[in-house]
């Protein structure tokens, strides 16, 4: 076969894992379709066991070292999964030949570049391997969120002004490549979502409301979206049973996501806490009048 | 002279005063230009105490009791001063019939509007006993920021940038009327004030950066906005030496506010915290390439 194009085989699909549970959930999702995934944990960042998994672990630097791993192991298609707390420092990048050209533009976008801009080079940058990166989503439809209620509790009127006040702020914020998620209360956007991620965000709004400086009786939602220009094949929208337990601690009446953009991990064990705490969580269409709700 | 209409007297000067320093000051300066300030200290909320001055208090719903007190002290300016972390609770309002008519809009601001749509109602319901409520920078002018560097030290072409960025995330945060303040660092706005204010958005920094979840490298800058809508007779952006302050715990290279739209309060003080710690405070204005810097 030599020398004649073949249809390009799929090659076997790599995972590199940030931290969080949504590498090991895909994983096993990916495995239920029947992939037999390669797990390549991030160095630092990854804070999973991926028992039962091959796995390799790498500093996220080190593109030598992914462009060995996707050699030997055959790997061609890539998803990125989990978060990245810590971004590397330039210093401690080690190129490849096949990356040269992309250099100054990594280099650039790590320091100064908002998530979005630095991942859409990070998929050049794998592509650049050989590899096709592809999205969570493809790999494991079945963790996209759904339109309409997950659980057994929907929003209320109220509810649904403050989704659409916070679901406004979070896309300005997504606009600007900052954030994804906001919280509003009462039809008042009171937190934003910055670097410090959802679960801190909902830390806040907890001890804010503690403090009396947000209404006691008015409750409020959480809402996550994608941002406008971001590439489904990165970073998404996440939510699981640590979103509805802040949310609960943030004495909010419910969580809204973006419907086919946002991935919902352990969603039964999520909707179980959530219908037990008495909160809703929702799947919002952006296109359809209050979000297809 | 009954009868005749008269040139409306200016009245004494009233300060309603919330929490902070900026009504102390505000009151200092007032005097020094000739006025005879009546102080309102906003119950729960005023953390200052007032000596030298003539002083009552008043919970901020008792709408009766304001009006009470602007008769017997002849009161005709108001100031509004101060923060105000604590909204009142609808069931709290004690109107008169002068507010009847605004009281629907009133309410429902309290419960859902931004902070700048209720200062509006507020100064609506103020105006309604017969006062007319005026912005501190017109009774103590010389607390506006000035452009261009206000200490010794000048922002670098990187803390430009930084501004630029910052402020473009400020300006869409005011217009949603959520916050007024942005830390940008290397090019990546990092933070947003929501309710929480600005000391606490910086603590927020301070532990992200301890975290290495931003770059230790890169200092970034702080950018406090004037809410592009914002009537400038209530809740100016501020800073003082506890700004300063916080901006140093979180490593940050200066601070920009926007010149003749913000308040400086114990400037001198402040600029001897910046100068000795190495950081710029400057005042931008957005009309101007770089901010006029």
């Amino acid at each position: 076969m030599r020398g004649v194009p073949s249809l390009a085989p799929k090659g076997r699909l790599a995972i590199i894992a940030g931290n969080g549970f949504l590498p090991i959930y895909l994983a096993e999702a990916a495995r239920e379709g029947g992939e037999n995934p390669f797990i390549i944990s991030l160095r630092n960042e990854s804070d999973q066991r991926f028992d039962g998994f091959e796995t390799a672990s790498a500093s996220i630097a080190d593109i030598t070292g992914f462009e060995r791993i996707f050699r030997e192991k055959g790997i061609g298609r890539v998803v990125l999964s989990g978060g990245v707390t810590r971004r590397p420092d330039w210093r401690d990048i080690r190129p490849n030949w096949k990356v040269l050209r992309k250099l100054p533009l990594l280099l650039r976008t790590l320091v100064s570049g908002g998530d979005d801009a630095l991942l859409q080079v990070a998929i050049g940058i794998i592509e650049a391997q050989g590899c096709r990166v592809i999205g969570a989503h493809e790999v494991a439809p079945g963790l996209l969120a759904k339109t309409g209620k997950l659980g057994a509790h929907s929003p209320s009127q109220d509810d649904i002004r403050d989704i659409e006040k916070a679901a406004e702020a979070a896309r300005r914020l997504g606009e600007l490549d900052i954030g994804q998620g906001s919280v509003s209360v009462g039809g008042r956007v009171v937190a934003l979502e910055g670097v410090e991620g959802t679960d801190r965000m909902l830390d806040r709004v907890a001890a804010l409301r503690a403090e009396g400086r947000i209404s006691a009786r008015r409750k409020g939602v959480l809402v996550k979206l994608c941002k406008p220009q971001q590439d489904m094949r990165a970073d998404l929208p996440t939510i699981g049973p640590s979103t509805v337990e802040h949310a609960v601690k943030a004495g909010l009446a419910g969580i809204a996501v973006e419907a086919g953009r946002a991935l919902v991990i352990e969603e039964q064990k999520m909707i179980a806490a959530a219908d037990a705490a008495g909160i809703f969580v929702c799947g919002i269409d952006l296109g359809l009048p209050q979000g297809g709700l």
